[in-house]
Order: structure tokens, then C-alpha cells, then sequence
């Protein structure tokens, strides 16, 4: 099917971004599902919790694992959540002595957030080099053309001359934050979430913390306590998309501007016309104002998501599923056609 | 892939929905673009414009079209727009004469614009149709146990006893206005677009009102004048979306609180936990509360894209197509799952 | 104070509308909320609830009550609605034995919702006239200037000529379909609001039907049942102020691009810069950009705002608080400053 | 006027906050846009831009400058911002020689959002220590009660026990958070504006730099090179609002779900209602839901607004002016009712 424009077999070669893409596909969150399930087998084997043995068996098992996709499908649709089936499936492949010490302890939140938690840091990761390549793409632009003059706007109306250097500084610098401020969420490093059936990993007793060390440790992630009804650091992520998108709007909003006043600017690559042969549009400099505009709208819905009650809601979690890989994906390929558009700027400024 | 919860291998299941989404799907859309060809070549024909035989040829050759959908994914990375590629395509299919009478005197704004008419007259049809068998389903529910009694409930706290009917009346009586607005609409028609390259159909001189006229008949759509920056009748289509998302929001939000309350309602079909057997969780609720907040957030975005500028804006535009059909297949969700909770609903009330 | 633009004794000059705010200034609340008891007590008193003779003593004590604002003031940041102490307040105004009689069988919502409506009906009379103005004065343009020429622009390019009445039709068009929405929205009347305490005006029995009758009649609104847990109407009315402000941002965002390119207009009365003394800012025509940019924002919370739990929710109905005031005066304040930039276009289009 | 419920006589009772709504009133405004003129005119005295005695002058005449506010309001109206007219006002209070030596290369933009960084930083101190009081009051209220039983719920259905430490922590940690986001943001210091007429200074020449950064130094801010175009740290700060309004949305949904199902919380302080004398409603509560909405509803305008364009965009801009105050007080609302409300929890759990 072909909803969102970001899955869609046409419009994702405007709107997509495959790399970010791949994140979010079925096959990626399974994997990162049972990723979790065999390092959590693991880690209360390690921790006795569950017999070693019993948890070799078990994480064997899922490394060949395939789950029935259509079983999944219906699963959610009655459960709410994938995690149920996936977990009933994965028991009946292994032995009915071992099927009890999978998933010990653990419950959908912990399987679906820390999922989650693991596609995102590959997400910043991609984001953060592409941050670095557009740093250099915009000092390579400054560089060729900064020192030329460009006529100064302010409010829609032609102030006094610049260089091209000043707008370029209008570009880069945000997106040199927002390297930054990436490197800050990652730095600290995106959390675990393990805390079963409400929070308190009751099924563990006293080795629950153990476990859960070693469970962030094997995947890589940070170990915190539980934050299952704690959007905070997930809506953190998502404000920080949207920074990104919107700084990259401004710029596809004035590279719009340019190309439409003309005189200024020799962009190359502009979009043909059904009607009119003479015409360059600068489509990738629009794609990057509706792609600032579509996450400004989503991130909204994921404030509203923290008001998230009592211990799990499926309501305002649910609502996140739905918005955080669409904003996740606008983000990676604002961040693929501002590159795309910066390195088909022929000139900028007058001489 | 699946980025997009709506077109997602498994969450699809909780949160689609395959007849509404049937009308966003690539082929519904080629297939809807090729009639807007079809139409337009006959419509010529008969006025004129074009050559009858040449007209009758292009109508023959469109309808066992198949375009290349790799070459489509790359002219709208391009362009912006899939048209241009398309009508390449089309012209390359008929012989050499033929070509220039192809898309002779529109633009790639009447084909999209048409074609997505064309389907979202199909989506209200549906949705009236949706909404007559949930007013249905709510009068059995009233005759079944209308007469019961039910604590009413202000600002979350018990308040005085109210009837199980006076509780359907705040979940039925907007969804009967929501179908006489979804009447209203579809009564007047929906608008075909026609303006050629920036709205003047200067390519067909004094025979444009006669061909938009005859395309217009030829779709089942209102004859109207060029609308390509007016998106208001648009946006009303989607304002209504969400005011029938957000209605059965709030009929979510209450059975959930019935359910958490207990007492007063026996739900079957509720969804089961990895974590706990002894769970019934009310799913189907929670999805409303989330498929309603989803569409109170992407509305934003629709009204957002009113801000089009000048004769056609592509920033705009696009921001249109990554929202709107999500907000028609989450309503269509909204409907398909508020008649499955109804029917789910096996007692309401106390005696 | 000052935190609101629309408020704000200096910034309420660009963005405020004085008409409109009227409506909502505490003066106009604390009136109708009086017409409503007033109403109430006289509908009560035709129909036997309570004596005629109580009900006439109230109705003119109402006409020269004043409340004490400061214990209104605390009353709500107790109780979270006015109505609690302005009852109070009320009852202690008249003698021990009409007490009762006032705001017999009402409820808050009753008299809050039901000011809304009053005040409502004058807004959308307001905007009903200024709408026809605004129609009469594009018209008044297109008469003057429709004939010329004007390079069409599509996707940030120019494309071909188009002529100035073209482009007027783009402005007036949708504002004439949002004229008739009004009247549309108006010819039904507003409704009334009254349910008493859970919505079943159990405290009235059989007379329940000719009080809201009487009721609805002297408000001079729509006689309909109890609709406070049902917000559609209210957020159909919203839908339709971000639509006129959307619809108006386009002509500003136009009128702006305008500017900006030069040659093709001349425009009266742009604002002065305080470092720049040769630059005329498009300033009125800026500001219907952000005006319909803050109604498509705040449109979303409306909708939110329909997921109103049970019989009353406190949540949802005080973010309409919140909300639904801006809306109004942005919209106000929209087509104020449209009329005003309208009349300063002294020349539009090339010869 | 009262449009806005943080304004209004009567509802900022409700929804206000006195403390932090006087960094908004414009008193405040104009005090922190003179201090900019006052450590202006000193810096650029110091700087030999302007002579001495001149800025020592302009320095004293500004101690003593009481605008005259209908004149400022009509500016505005007509130029966009407040400036122009201000600094008109001030050249004519001082003499005709140092009038040109006032607001000597500056800009409107550097005054108003130097304006707005200064009131900012008293914000986030106020935040600051509002936020420490609320986890001190959660660590008494979990000293008190943290030991007994409550039922965990999760998906609106009651779960297994936990302890009233495991809830208390659910409200608390996201806030803990916010505290060091807060300190991370305040660290740094807001940044000074300071740009002249299109960003690039030219009327300082090579004293620029000098100027900036005694102007910094006096104000208490960052001294950093403008970003009047560059609103990601602005917009950052918002983001932190909804975060923080968000977290406390949380925590008065939880509340308002226990005193709703009863038995495990004795809270005092309810609300009354005009109809039922017997109710207590959780009115505060209710408002922390409404304000974390409401400001996840503004923050997607302040997203919008980073499509700033070119040197300076009025429409985006304006749009800022809107919504930021809002969702300060919103916040600060929020902060302030949570205390309130976690002080009237006499009792949460069971033995």
C-alpha cells in the first residue's frame, strides 16, 4: 500500500529517505524485538534467573527465528501491541521446558521501546553524519562564492548588501547546534526500558537489577531504571528532528526566494513542467519547507503523547507509533535533499 | 515498507484500513490520473480542440496504459510532480501525430487535484455508508439497554444517574450530523480541477469552458472554475475527517473509562498481555482517543497548506499529499474499529 | 496585563481587533451569563417551576447586579468554572426566599456554554458583514486594475501572464464560499445549552422541554438538546474561522511575494524601519501570514478538545477556554487588517 | 480586554500565573528594550562610536524615559514593531545633538529580542526554582506515602500492585530532568541580539565586535554573533516549556483518574459545582492536563516559525509574538497549580 508519502512506491523518491527508511521497516523492529528477547534470555541466564542452559537454547533459537507476519498482524490488531503473538510464536519454537524463561519478567513495553531505543541510535548516528557532511558542503559553498554580495532582505523588502558569507552563516550554524545537541542525546546514550508488567520488574525480585545492567550492556544501551510512562527523552529526540527539518525549511524557504526573484543565484537540477518547457523548478528548495511544516504539525502530537496515564497507555503510545517514524523519516530526507540542493547551487551572489 | 503505521505490515491491523486505503494506493491513483487523460482527450475531441480520431485513439491507448513506476519515482524526484514523467510516458505509447494531443492544454495540477477528487468522492461515499451502520448499531445498543441506569460522570467524578440512552445520545447525535455534513458536501459534487499551465486555459482559447465543462460530466465531478490556490474546499473535506475521528474519540475515551471504572459495562474482544493473563484490555477504545488525536494534529498541517502562494505553490501543495491521505485512512480506522467496539459491547448499564 | 498579543495594550494595534475582542471581554461574559438566569428564571416562572412572582423579582435584580470580580476570581481558581460564586453571589442579592428560585435546575456548563453562544452569534454577524465588505472591496480593485497584466507564477517561477483579474479571483473566491459557510452556520442559530446537573434536567422533570423551549426563544438562539459532552458544533464554527484567516494568509503571503519582487504593484501605507528609513515593510500583509499561521496552530487543540470525557470533562472543555477566544479575534483581527491592506493597493498589474 | 485566559479578571485565576506573567506585561517589555538602548549607548560610548558624554546623556534621559504607549501602539500597527516609534520617542527626549547617536546601528530586531532574552532568563530562574520546590515536595509526599499499596494500571485496566514510590517516581524523574535541562540552557546564558540593519553591523565597522560584547557583558547575556534568522534557541526553549507543562500533564491525569475511580487518594481543595453540592472535583487536576495540551498545541506555531526567511521574516516573527508568551505562562501555570495540587494530597494509597 502507498498511504504516507514516505512508503509510497512514487512519491518516496521526493519525500523518502531509504537509510532513515530501513529503520522503521517491519523487518528492522523484529529484528531489534528479538535482539532484545535474546540478550534479556542472556542476561537472566548470566544472572540465574533462568537456567544458562535454557537461555542458550533460547537465544539460538531466535537468532533463525521468522516470525508469521500475518499471526503478528492479527495479534495486534486484537492485543494492542505486537509483542504478545511475537512472544507465543517464539515459544512454540522452542522446546515446552524452555518456553516458560522466554521473555522472563519482561513485557510488551519493554520489548517495543527498547526496539525502538535501538533504531534511534542508528537514526542519530546517520543523522549525525549527514550533519557533517552538509557542514562541509556549506563551508565548500562559502568558500567558492562567500565573499560576493548579496542584496539583504528584511521583511520581504530588499534592505542593504551582504555577502554570501552572512546568509551561509544563516544556514550553517543552527545545523552546527544541532551537531551538537545530537552528540548530546547520543553521548549519554539512549536508554534501556525494562521494567515488566507495571514498572517494578516484580517477576526478578532482588536480581532485577542485575539483569537489566547486563541487558542494556549487551544491546548497547544506556541502563536506567524504567520509564515507561516517561516520554520525556523520546519527545526530546523528536524536538530535535524538528529543529532540524525547520532549520533546512529556512534555508529551502530562501533558496525558494532566490530562485524566484532570480539574478542572484544559478541553481541546477530544477524540476521540469507538465505545461511549460521553460521552466526550472526549485522543487527540492519547496520539499524542504513542506518537510520543516509536516514535522512542526507531527511533533505536536508528541507533546500530547506525554500526557501518558498511569502505568502504560495505550492511547497516548500508540498515538507516538503512529508519529515518531513519519517525523524520523521527514527529517532523514530533509536532511538527504538539502544536500541534494546545496551541491546544485551553481552561484550565489553578484559580483 | 512501513513507515507509516497505515501502511505497516503488522500495525496496520490495529490502526488501518484497506477499503479507505484502496483509494490511496498507487494504482487507484495512476488509474484515476489515466481517466483524467481519458476524459480530457474525449472532451477535446468532441469540443474540437483536438482531432476526434486522434482523441478516440489516445482514450483507447490509455486504458491498457501501464506506466513504468521506476521511471515515475524518478521524474517526481525531479520534478515535484509525477505528471511530467506520466504524460512522457503516455505520449511515448501513442504514435508520433498523436503525442502533442496528449495533456493537450493542462497541467500536472489537474491531473493530481482531479485525480485525488475523484477518489475522496469514493472515501465520503464510504464514510456515509460507514456512518449509517454506526447509527444502527448505536439504536440497537439504545434498544437493548437504553433503559438501564448509568452513573453520569462530571469532571471526573461520579455526579448524578443518567440512562444508558442519555449516554449513547453523546456518542450517536454527532454522528448523525457528521453524516448530513458529509451529505452536504457530496450533494453539491465534488469540484473537477482544470486551469491548464497557471489557471487561464489560454492553450484552448474560447473552447475551455465547453472542454472543462465535458471533462467535468465525463467524471461525475462539479463543473467548476479553476480552484488550483484555493485549497478551502479541501481542507473542509478534512476539517470534517477529523470532527468524525474526534467524536469517536471521545466514544473511545468513555468506553475506556467504563472499562477502567468497571461495573457498568461487559466488553468481549478485549486485548490480551504478554505480561498478564488476567487482562482485558480495552484496545479498540484506546485506538479511537489515538486515531482522533492523530487527526486533530495533522488538521493543522491542511490549514497550514491554505497559505499557497500565487498561482500554484509547491511547498504547500506537497504538504497537502503527506497528510491528507493519512487523515482519510485514520478516519476510515476510526469508523471500521468504533463499529467493531459497538458490536463488542455486551452489556451497558446496571439494572 | 499583558501576555497576549490581542490583549497587549501595545501590540494589540497590529494584531488585536477591538470589534471581535469585545465579545469576549469579561463585561460581555458576565452580561450574557446574566441574560441567561435572567431567561431562566422568567422561562421557569411561564412554566410553573417556580413561582412567577420569584421569577420576576430575580429577573430584575439580575439587571442591576455587579459582581465582585475579585471572588469570581477565586471562585473559578477554586471550583475551575465562574458559575459556583456568581450563583452565589446572585442568590445572596436577592431575598432568602427567591434564593432557591435562582439558577433553578441549571448547571454551570448550562450558562457558560450558552454565553458562548450569545457572544458567538455577534461574532459570526461581525464577520458576516465584514466579509461582504471585503468581497465589495476586491471587486472594487478588479474593476480598477482587473484588466491588466500579471506575470502568473507557479512553484516559486514565473510561468505566463496572467491578468489581475485572475488573481483577484484567487483572493475573493474562497471568501465568497466562506460567506455562505457563515450564513449557513447562522440561518440554523446557535444553540442553546441547557442540561442541568449530568445533562438530563432531572431537577425540572416533565416541564424539562417548555423551560429550554422558552429558554432558547428569549436568548434568540436554537432550541436543541443538551449538547455539553457534543463539541462539534463549537469546533464546526473554529474550522471556519481558520479557514477565512487561511484564506486571507494566501492574499498576504501574495501580497508580500508582491512586494518583494516589485514592478508590479504599489502599495500605500508599509511600515517604517527603525534602521532603514527608504524601506515600506508589507507589514499588514505579513501579519494575515502569521494570523493564519496561528489559527491553523490553535485549530488543532479545538479538535483535541472534541476527546471530552463522560458527562463533563474539565480538561477538555477549559483548553476551549483557552483556545477558542484567540481563534475569534485572530480571525477578526484578520479580516480587519485584510480590508485595511486591501484599500492601500493604489496600483496592480503591468500595463 | 480579556481574550486570552492567562489575561482575563476572572479565568487567570484559573490558568494564570501572576510571577511569571509580569516578564510579559509591558512595563517589563519596555524596561528590558530601554536597558538595551541604556548598555547601547554606554558600549558604543566606550567603544568611541559615539562620543562619552553623549552616551552618558542617552544613558541617564533613558532612566527617567516614560513612553507614551498610544503612540507606540499606533507605531506598530504601522511598522510591524514597536522600535521605530520608540526610538522616535527617545531621540525627541533627549537633545537634537545625541538624537542621532541613539540606537546608533542598531536594529527593531536586536532591541526586541534582546528584550526577550533578558525577560527569558528571568523565566527559567523562576522555572528553576519552581521545579526544585515541586521534587522537594514530591520527596515529602514519598516520604509520607510511599510505603503503601496503590493498584498499578496499565492500558486503562487495573494491573498488579506497586507502591506509591513506584507512581511518585513516574511523576518525578521527567522533572528531575527538566531541572538539569534548565540549568544546561541558563549555563550557556541567552544569547544577546545584536545585528544592525541586515545582520552584518556595518554601521560599527571594526568596532563591532567590541560593542557586542560590552553590550553582552552589561545585560548579564551570552555575547554571541546575531541570529535574528536563526531561531532554533529560542524555539529550544519552548520545546523545554511543552516538555516541562507536558510531564505535569502527566501527573494531573493520574490524579485526576484516582480521585475518578476513589479509594486509594484523599485530596483536598476540590472544586464545587453549582448544581451538586455533594462533588469535589479535581479541578486542578484537570487544569494541569488543559495547560500541557494547550502548549503542545502552541509549540508547533513556534516550529513553524524557524521557517524564518531571509534577514528577517515579519510573518514568522509575529507568529513568535503570538505564541511564546503563552506558553511561558502556560508553563508557569502549570508549575505553579502542581504544587498547589500535590499540597492538597492528604492521603495517596492503601495500607
Amino acid at each position: 500500500m502507498s498511504i504516507s508519502a514516505f512508503d509510497h512506491p512514487i512519491l518516496s523518491g521526493l519525500l523518502g529517505d531509504e537509510e532513515t527508511g530501513a529503520f522503521f521497516e517491519t523487518a528492522a523492529d523484529i529484528a531489534a524485538m528479538l535482539s532484545f528477547e535474546r540478550a534479556l534470555a542472556l542476561s537472566e541466564g548470566q544472572a540465574g534467573v533462568i537456567p544458562m542452559d535454557a537461555a542458550q537454547r533460547i537465544a539460538a533459537a531466535v537468532l533463525t527465528f521468522e516470525p508469521d507476519i500475518a499471526a503478528l498482524r492479527a495479534g495486534v490488531s486484537r492485543d494492542g501491541v505486537v509483542v504478545a503473538d511475537l512472544v507465543r510464536q517464539l515459544r512454540a519454537t522452542v522446546s515446552p521446558d524452555d518456553a516458560p524463561f522466554v521473555h522472563k519478567g519482561a513485557t510488551s513495553q519493554d520489548v517495543i521501546d527498547t526496539s525502538l531505543m535501538l533504531r534511534l541510535s542508528g537514526v542519530l548516528a546517520l543523522f549525525s553524519k549527514r550533519l557533517d557532511l552538509l557542514l562541509k558542503a556549506f563551508a565548500a559553498l562559502d568558500k567558492a562564492h562567500g565573499k560576493r554580495a548579496l542584496m539583504g532582505h528584511t521583511r520581504m523588502q530588499a534592505a542593504i548588501p551582504i555577502t554570501v558569507s552572512d546568509r551561509i552563516r544563516s544556514w550553517a550554524e543552527p545545523l552546527a547546534r544541532h551537531a551538537e545537541r545530537l552528540k548530546g542525546l547520543s553521548q549519554a546514550g539512549l536508554p534501556v526500558q525494562f521494567g515488566g508488567a507495571a514498572g517494578t520488574l516484580d517477576a526478578l525480585g532482588d536480581k532485577a537489577g542485575a539483569v537489566r545492567a547486563r541487558l542494556a550492556k549487551e544491546l548497547g544501551l544506556a541502563d536506567v531504571i524504567q520509564w515507561q510512562s516517561q516520554r520525556d527523552r523520546l519527545v526530546e529526540i523528536c524536538d530535535l528532528f524538528a529543529l532540524i527539518s525547520g532549520s533546512l525549511g529556512k534555508f529551502g524557504q530562501d533558496i525558494a526566494l532566490l530562485a524566484e526573484m532570480g539574478g542572484e543565484m544559478t541553481l541546477a537540477g530544477g524540476g521540469g513542467s507538465s505545461a511549460m518547457a521553460h521552466k526550472q523548478n526549485p522543487v527540492a528548495a519547496e520539499v524542504l519547507v513542506s518537510l520543516a511544516r509536516f514535522n512542526a504539525v507531527q511533533l505536536s502530537g508528541m507533546h500530547h503523547a506525554m500526557v501518558h496515564e498511569q502505568e502504560r497507555s495505550g492511547a497516548a503510545w500508540t498515538l507516538e507509533w503512529m508519529l515518531l517514524p513519519l517525523m524520523a523519516v521527514a527529517t532523514g530526507a530533509s536532511l538527504r535533499r538539502a544536500h541534494e540542493l546545496l551541491s546544485n547551487i551553481r552561484a550565489l551572489g553578484r559580483d
